[in-house]
């Protein structure tokens, strides 16, 4: 069985996504899921994890865990304490966020642990090869130069995206390729499924349009089951 | 004007300080505090801010926040994003979270942007002076020999709390000097507060209690103003 | 053509393999290896190299490199500039100097432009397949508990070896295995070759022993080919 | 007794300050210092130590090095190391290599051990008092936004360089303070003397300098005794 295609909206610590921004952002995100049949999760910041994930039903992921268990670790980010706050899923190692190997693996382990979704994001084939290795559930490419460039990565490099799936798929045939990076429009989505992937990640695209509806009904456009 | 004696309790990412459990141990804080007009504040991990602020009245504070502004930044703390999950204070550069230099002097910065008091926590001596060379509320000197030692630093090394308290004072007179490390009894912090202390700084004296509240029963007559 | 059996000894930051001592210790290796016609090679500290690959004809391989190219990096260690000190290989995230997976893959690129072998150590099954994916010369695993502690995992745990081997096999045929942690007897060697590695990688069971010398030709007994 | 004024030419991990050419370099440092009675100092990069201290008679610093005591610790600078590799003084902290506030202290506290000199890199006024509470021998200022800029800080912003100065020495009467970022020409270093440092910290104004002993000979001009 497969999954059905997902748009994963990012956050970040962006101004437009933070506090009660990000509670209203997640209920559009909500809306346009369910109008359009379309699966939307949303990554708030961990401070807002909670409050969102009260005042939706789509699936909330945290932006980054620790490979920590419960113990002495201050400012640390606990899987189960994300996972207690209504998160679902976290990505992993994004590339504003990078971990080492071994954390990644243990990331993977202590969410796999708590039953947190994994997406772990790099940068190129090899690190995607990499990633799969490591059994996450998702990997989401994301070619450093094109993030937050309006470049749509499905458009500009369309072999890094379909390398990476091929990648991914020898050498772990379960894992599922999302990509990432230039990510705006219904079209780019629609790419990126074309090429294998089993949905998009993005955040600017969304989160800083001018109007962040249209944003979003366009790119559920591109994956709508309807 | 001095403010008066301060106990934080540091909720680290414990399981006893977690979700659910983090809201139930700061009402805990919060009843202690109010019965024996002792200055608690708790400094639950960022998922539980938002809903342990929203459930208590005495000060929340954030364990770490990043030097960071708003923008292109995952799995990062942004003060505004803490600040408006009811947040007032941090702490920073945490033995568990250690920061660059130029990072605290940020962190700092991004937090009286925001409106948080500041902790910065340090390690021996010239570090407390250096610290208070950045102009945060608070130093909180802790010797990592002793953290979780249940050994009280004010006991075990009082020269090393009264020459920090000495050593930050000189540099910025008006920043106050709070200890860690060790502690958990009342008697603790009547100590730490002849040594010239503002306050103490704790965590699983009081999260790892097999009686938290008669643990922080204990803490608070030893900065009651009753 | 397989590559023969080879023991890389990590000189660490140990005072007995420091400077003078580094050399001497280089020194050592190289007669034994000579002597016994086993493939021995020496990491030292990264200001040890020059003099190091100055004294002895054995292969002589940096301790870490970073991901850069020339340019404005102060403090860090350039591929070019340990080959031009007479580097041969370089070990990449070794558990004391964890990488990021993004600058593992870019360390192995900045090596194989430079013309440096490559070890990329792991930790466990998982990370060896991830390692694997990046195509680097070779992958040492090392399970982080065994370290320094003498006991050997070609002994303590023959199954994370042989399964390593296989996972890395499975993910890149000619990438080759070494194993690491408490090796420092000959019998060590042979066990971990019978598990199907192409070598070891040891620091303390040569640095720290009491003979050295006595300690290398037991372990070159293990990969003679005499 | 003041220590004369010092120009520290930081090589970075330029390529025209790589082996060979960082042995060259160093030696047309020693050149123009002799003839003109100027201190110049060199800090090339860790594996460069040992061939450029063998080949000259004026100062050379390491980069960086860690917090480390001689162990357990691979892929390390170990401050004994570079000591015997003929080093007499090590950068800390350097924008490029910014590290812990504790750590700072820790590599002090190492340099001092093993009798090296300590300039600890800051970034503006408030962390210049707080590396001064750490008892160095110098403190380098360094606007970043300047950092390679070829607009000079003295020029630039002479008040942070004169508030610096300050600072460090309310802090700590001994400590002396040098200022970095844009720094090419001899009535640069005279600026910044002017203004209360020891000295200049620069690297690509020699470096990558198209005529480098005209470049060295301009600045001793602005250090010279003679």
């Amino acid at each position: 069985m497969t999954r059905p295609p997902v748009i994963i909206v990012n956050f970040k610590t962006f101004a437009e996504a933070t506090g009660e921004r990000a509670v209203s952002l997640a209920k559009l995100c909500e809306d346009v899921s369910e109008e359009h049949d379309a699966g939307i999760a949303v990554a708030p910041q961990a401070p807002d994890i909670f409050r969102v994930s009260s005042a939706v039903d789509i699936p909330v992921y945290a932006q980054h865990i620790d490979w920590i268990q419960a113990g002495s670790y201050t400012g640390h980010v606990l899987a189960e304490c994300v996972r207690e706050a209504g998160a679902t899923g976290t990505l992993i190692n994004h590339s504003e966020r990078r971990l080492s190997l071994a954390d990644i693996d243990s990331c993977i382990r202590a969410a796999r642990r708590t039953g947190l979704m994994t997406v772990v994001c790099t940068n190129n084939i090899a690190t995607t090869a990499a990633a799969a290795g490591l059994n996450p559930d998702f990997v989401a490419i994301e070619p450093p130069e094109l993030i937050g460039s309006g470049v749509p990565v499905s458009n500009a490099n369309p072999d890094i995206v379909k390398s990476s799936v091929e990648a991914a798929k020898r050498v772990a045939p379960d894992v599922e390729v999302l990509c990432g990076a230039g990510i705006s429009k219904g079209e780019d989505v629609r790419a990126a499924l074309a090429l294998g992937t089993s949905g998009v990640l993005l955040a600017s695209g969304v989160v800083r349009a001018k109007d962040q509806r249209s944003a979003l009904l366009d790119l559920a456009g591109g994956v709508s089951r309807a």
